[in-house]
Order: structure tokens, then sequence, then C-alpha cells
């Protein structure tokens, strides 16, 4: 049997697997899911002991632990493929607009709706079960090493001291990024660029104290006031970012580049059409939505809090108000730079009438990968394999914060390879995965194995 | 034994009893608590039947309980006083800021803490206790009539009705508010104007999900820098509201008013000073702090939401935010015109890349009373009597909705008398009330009966 029979074969299983590890509600970033968050880790060691990798653990850090295991029964002459992956996931809740809970998975129209369907948990196991089956069916090609990491959501705090730490143990002729997704279910994307991220939080204090809006108002500069100026300060009429600086360092799009991204341009139209069906576009002048999405920076508050905005009324002035703002980074910006020029123009146009705090949250820096390197175009061959066509290239929105931390601790060539669907509600309500896309993936990743050890076949 | 006497003999009997009242959750804003709201109307009837009253009862109302409750044994020919005053509380949790349960009575230096503590139970009970005084001593010289209302901080939505169908029942010579608080706790005030407020929630919606900021970020217009940017545009730079004709309608003061606002002035800055201790004054430029408070109207952002702004950090990019919005309005502005206005306006200024929803919350009419009124000099005394001071004439900041719908219904003289004082905390964390003016406010009632049955003693 081949490993492509073995994995039709045992399809079903790999889903009811993969269901498993969706219930477990691994959200990294809040304190009270710590143990759940080690319970898909044992999980996962679990199951790499069973397939029969040679080593499995979950090495304990100074937040969740990593998990690592690696098979090298292809000895030493074959190449060795270092594969990255996360199975943490965002927080949810039945209030954000789940249809169903979102850690009780639900099968429904081949697809599979639960938190951590698409980021990342179908990408773990889509890994995991290439593995299987290469090993069940008389061992793989290459040499396997996988690392799940359980913090990429919140900020891969420690993920970067730990690959420094361990380089022999990581080495390998390629390292496989397995998190993302494509804007279209029968075209695949070959991504080349991440973002960074760099995370901050603006909080405006006024009053000493809550007070009474009708004792008060008219006298007191509302903390809310002051935050809403300061946030709309932040972007130009036409969309683009007023922080003075902000684009400085932005390495500009060739023409050759500009015009192989417009071929991925309709399906990342059509997408957004389909998923974010908005009621119009909107972005930096001068750039298509491709450009805008992966190849320039941008600033959004992906939250804002101060009052009460709860059921009833309550007419407070509050004491402070907040927003947590986080800046999307492209090549050659730097996290440290982009987080300093929005503080200070921040506090630059704080006014005397409150007292203005920003505070750095994390950091990651933007990826770009030489996009005709020849372990790419591997990876570009075990797509068009699978899909019957040759991937898209495309500069993808997202934000890996630790790829850029494997290219430069390991110094090997990096391809993303992801099984993702953006219409899939990452980070949202209702996170599905497809799981036609996600068998394919597995399939994918047999073949990228299969093009690594015989380049000529 | 006095009617003076006799609170002095009770005192400690009528604190516990008061405290008895604010062990009573009763929040009418939020629908968990409407069985309290139930049982704070019942407390008060049963008060009202033990003290000696003719007749108590709680009226249902599509919303809470009316509490009314009279005594007629002065006879015709003496003076009826129409006390209006309300049971129910603001919302109030731990995570507000407070440092004791709020709804656990807590007596430290002389002060109650507790949710209503201030506004405006003790004003309650300062009724209650006074007609006691005076049912206990063998009657009180004037027909007295108390009206507790359950929804002053919802909207008073059934009250006006109540009023309107009971004119009969409610008639009296003059209507004493009793809701409201003082600037100084040695220097009493005597309002004569009550801002009113007319409240609306605006939401901004964007994608028709909530979004992964990386995978869309730059390509949609954010709902919250949308919501921002219009709360930006609701005030001009100088700190007065840009709302197109915001302003037209308000009655100008004329130079004697100004003169006699300005004795309170040092005692509204003081207490600004105090309880607001912003890092700066602000406000409407042309106008001192008093006349800020009281005699301009306000716009404030009351809260704001959107996105995910509790702990840890979630980068998505919102379908929709949301701001809850109050102005106070002052003699002759209207909520209905006001309200249409700021709607106007903010649909003028909604860019097209989101939609933008305004909706009417609630109204409630600015007061105006003749200063120099009688009935208002009467209280004038009441208080030079208890404090040793003649009142300073104030413009409250505040909002007693129902004193309009008592105005127009019953036709009668209104006089605001209030025993709170502003740095309280009422609306906010900590709410408290000074037992020495909770005690005065008795006694100024009773002083003010006597002044109304014998002018000329």
């Amino acid at each position: 049997m081949n490993p492509y029979e073995y994995t039709q074969l045992h399809a079903d299983r790999f889903k009811e697997q993969l269901k498993d590890l969706l219930r477990i509600p691994s959200v990294s970033t809040l304190p009270q899911h710590k143990p759940d968050v080690e319970r898909a880790a044992a999980w996962l060691i679990d199951d790499m002991l069973r397939i029969g990798f040679h080593r499995a653990e979950a090495i304990p850090t100074a937040g969740h632990p990593i998990v690592y295991g690696e098979w090298l029964g292809a000895g030493p002459n074959a190449p060795t493929v270092l594969v990255y992956g996360h199975y943490d996931v965002q927080p949810a809740e039945m209030a954000d607009g789940w249809d169903t809970d979102p850690f009780t998975p639900v099968e429904r129209d081949g697809k599979i709706y639960a938190r951590g369907a698409i980021d990342s948990k179908s990408n773990v196991m889509a890994q995991l079960k290439a593995a299987e089956a290469l090993l069940a069916t008389g061992g793989a090609p290459v040499n396997i090493k996988l690392l799940f990491e359980g913090e990429e959501e919140s900020d891969s705090a420690n993920l970067a001291a730990f690959v420094a730490a361990h380089r022999d143990r990581l080495q390998a002729d390629v390292v496989v990024i397995c998190d993302g997704s494509m804007a279209d279910l029968q075209q695949p994307d070959m991504g080349y660029s991440l973002r960074g991220v760099v995370s901050l939080e603006v909080t405006v204090y006024g009053p000493q104290r809550d007070l009474h809006s009708g004792h008060f108002g008219g006298t007191v500069h509302n903390p809310i006031h002051a935050l809403a100026d300061i946030i709309a300060a932040l972007h130009n009429p036409d969309g683009s970012v007023a922080v003075p600086g902000f684009y400085d360092d932005v390495l500009p799009l060739d023409a050759d580049e500009r015009a192989e991204l417009a071929q991925a341009l309709p399906y990342v139209e059509a997408e957004w059409r389909d998923v974010a069906a908005a009621p119009a576009q909107w972005g930096e002048p001068g750039y298509n939505l491709h450009e805008r999405i992966g190849a320039r920076p941008t600033l959004e508050v992906n939250g804002i809090a101060g009052g009460w905005a709860g059921e009833g009324f309550k007419t407070v002035l509050p004491a402070k108000a907040w927003a947590k703002i986080s800046c999307r980074l492209v090549p050659n910006q730097t996290s440290q730079r982009t987080f300093e020029r929005v503080r200070d123009y921040i506090q630059q146009i704080a006014p005397p009438t409150v007292r203005v705090d920003v505070q750095l949250v994390s950091i990651g820096e933007p990826l770009l990968i030489d996009r005709h390197h020849p372990m790419v175009e591997a990876a570009m061959r075990a797509y068009e394999r699978t899909w019957g066509k040759r991937p898209h290239y495309v500069r993808a929105g997202g934000s890996v914060p630790v790829s850029v931390d494997l290219q430069r601790e390991l110094g090997k060539p990096l391809v993303l390879m992801a099984f993702g669907y953006k219409g899939c509600g990452a980070h949202g309500p209702n996170e599905h995965v497809y799981l036609d896309l996600w068998y394919r993936g597995i399939e994918t990743m047999l073949q990228f194995y299969a093009e690594i050890s015989e380049p000529d076949r």
C-alpha cells in the first residue's frame, strides 16, 4: 500500500482525530485555559509516539509547552525537513456570534466547525497524518522534524529562545512553515512573504474616577472623546496611515513582482467580496487589494472600550478608555521602530486635558523569502501534482512571528505551505475547515517529500 | 417631644433602616434585578404603613412599580406637599472599582458606602423619616404625599402617564423634587434648573463578520476607526459641540443670573478639583465651570465598544463597533429636536465604506423654575435655619426627567430640595452618603413644612 492509499483508507479515523484535538480549548491568551493547552500538547505527543516517531516530547517553557517530535529513519544522506506549526487557538465565545459551541466540532456539508479548525489545528494534523501515512507504509523518504508551538496566538514569547538554544537538534535542509490560508479552494497559492505584527495598548486617563455625566459633563475632557480624536488622527482621510514616517522603511514592489502578484488578484478580490463583504473597498491609495493585504503595512484598532457599553444605559463620564492597536508590517520595517513611531506620534497629539499611556504588547518581524528558490520550486510542483494547477505567488497578510526567528537562527531556506482557505473564519466566529482541502494538504506534503528526495522523478 | 428631638432619639434606628434599603439591589436597568426593585417598593410601603400613613401602595406599571403613600391628617385647609423621589439605582459591580460590595452597606468615618447611598435612597429615606418624626409627635402641619419612582435610572418610561392619569390624587400646593446634590458640605444650594437628557446609540457596521486583521487589514474600513472619526467630529477642538444647530435653542443667561450663579462658582470649582481631579479643566469657551455644568448643553459618549478589549490580545477587525451617547439639555432645547440634529449630522458625516445606525434610546426635557417664587423662598429659609447659611442659587447639571412632567401635568410650583453632596460618587464606584448631611436633610424637611404652614413664624 502506498501512503496515498493509506490516507484514503484511514480518512475517517484521521477526521475523528482532528475533531478530538479541536475539542481541547487550547486558548493560549487566557490563563484559565493553561491546562487545556497542556492537554493538547500531550495529545500530540501521544499520537507522534503511536505512529512511530523516534522521539516526541513536550518541552516546558515559561509559557506553554513546545511540542517536538522527530523521525530520522531516512538516514543521514536523505534530506531533513523541519515543519513548524501551532496548536494553540484564539479565544472564542458563543457571544461572538457562533452558531454552535466553538469547542464542540460540528461536521456539516463537508466542513468541520470549531475554533482552531483552520487556524491551525488542521495544518498541524495534516503534517502529523502525512507522517503517519509514510511511516505506516514503509517509512518516509526524508527525515521529519515536527515543531508545534503553543503560543502563536499570544506572542510566541518563548519559541525564539528555544530555537536559538536547540539549533543542532532543529537543523534541517528546509524549514516548512505550515500556518496560513489560500484565497481560493481550487487554486493553490505559494506565499513567499508574511507580515510582521506589532501590538500596543493605548490608555487615556481623565478624571480620577468614573463621574456622573450630568454633574460633570461639559467640564472634564471625556477620555473616550480624547481616545477617538487620537484614533481618528492615525489615518488620513484617503485610508493611508498618518503616523509620520510610517512607510519610510517599506521595501517598494518592482514591476515584475507586481505583475506576478496581479495573477492572484481576481481570487483575492473574489474572496474579499465573499468573506469581508463590507459596503465598499477601503485602503491605501495607489495599491490594489492584493498589494494592500500583503505588501503594504497597516494599522488597525483591534478593540476599544470605555464607560458602559453593555445592556442598558449608564450616564457615566469614565475615568479611562483604552484601545488595542496592531500594525501589520512588511519588509523592511521593524516592530520596534514602528512601535516608537506610533507611540511618539500618539504622545505628540495627546491633549493636555488627559494623560495618555502607550504600552508595547508584542512584536513580530515581517518575512520575505526568495520566491525562486529550488525548495520553493519543489513545493510549487507538489501543489501542482495535487491540485492540477501551478500555485499563484502571493504575499500573505497574516503573521507567523517565529518564521523570522527560524530563518535567522537556522539559516536555511523557508517554504510556506498551508492548506487553509481564507474564507474559513480564522479568528472570527464559526471558524471551519473544508475536509477536501485538508485531505489535499496531506497529499501535498506527501508529494513535497517525494519531490525533495527525488528531484528528478 | 418635638419632631427634632424624635429624630435625634431615633437616629440610629433611622440609619439602620437606610442600610436595610441599601441592601436591596434595585437596579432598574438590568432585567435580572426586577424582583429586587419590587422588593424595595414593598419595603417602602411597609414603612409608610408602619409610621401611620393613611394610604400606601405599590402601583404596577409596564416597568417597575411606583410607590405612592399619603397622610392627609392636616386637613383641607392646610397646604399639601407632593414629594417626588426615586428608589431605583444604577448598576454597580466590584469590577468598576468598588472597595467593598456595592450592596453591602459599610459604615466608616460617618459615611455609609453603598450603591444608591446618595442617588437617591438617602433622599427617599430623609423624606420618609421626616414624615415619621412628625406623625409620631402629634402629626404634620401639612398634608404629605410621597411619590417614589422605580425607573428614574432607566428612563422614567411610565411615570409621566401615571401622573397624567392621577392628576387629582397627586394635586398639591407645591411639588418637592428630592433628588440631587450640593457642591459643598457646609453651604447649601438652591437648585432651580435641571438639565434634560437625551440618549442614543450609534452602531457602525463594516464587514459582515469579524475578520482576521492580518488577512483583511488594510482593505476594509475598520468600524472602530469609522466610529472614532464620527466621535471626533462631534466636538470642535475648543470643546464646543460641533453638531450644526446644537446651541440654537439655548436660552441665554442674563447678567443678573450670571452674577447670582457666580456666588456658587468657588464651591463648584473646589468640588471639581476634589472629585473630578482631571489633568485640566475642559469645556465650551466663554462659560465658567458652573455655567458649563448647569446652563450649557453637552454631548458625552458614555460608553464605547468594539472588537476585543478584554484580557489578552485578539487581532480582529470587528464587524461592528458602537457607542452610547447622551446629551444634557438646557432650556429651551428639546430632546427630540436635539436627537434629530445629532442623528442627521452623524448620518451626514458617515462614510460610504460602512453602514451607520443611530437609535434614540430615551428622552427627558430640561427644567427651569422661577427662583424667586414664594415656595422656593420658603425652602431657602428652611435650609438657612438648618445650615445657618442662605443657600446659593445653582443650576444643576443632572437630570430628573419627570420633573418637567410634574410641572406640566400638575401646574403647581416646583421646589428642588436635595441633600446629597456631589463628591459622593453618584453613578460611580464607592458611592456614599455623609450621615450628618442626611440628618440635616430630615431637619430641613421639618423646617420646610413649618415654613409653608406658618409663613410668618
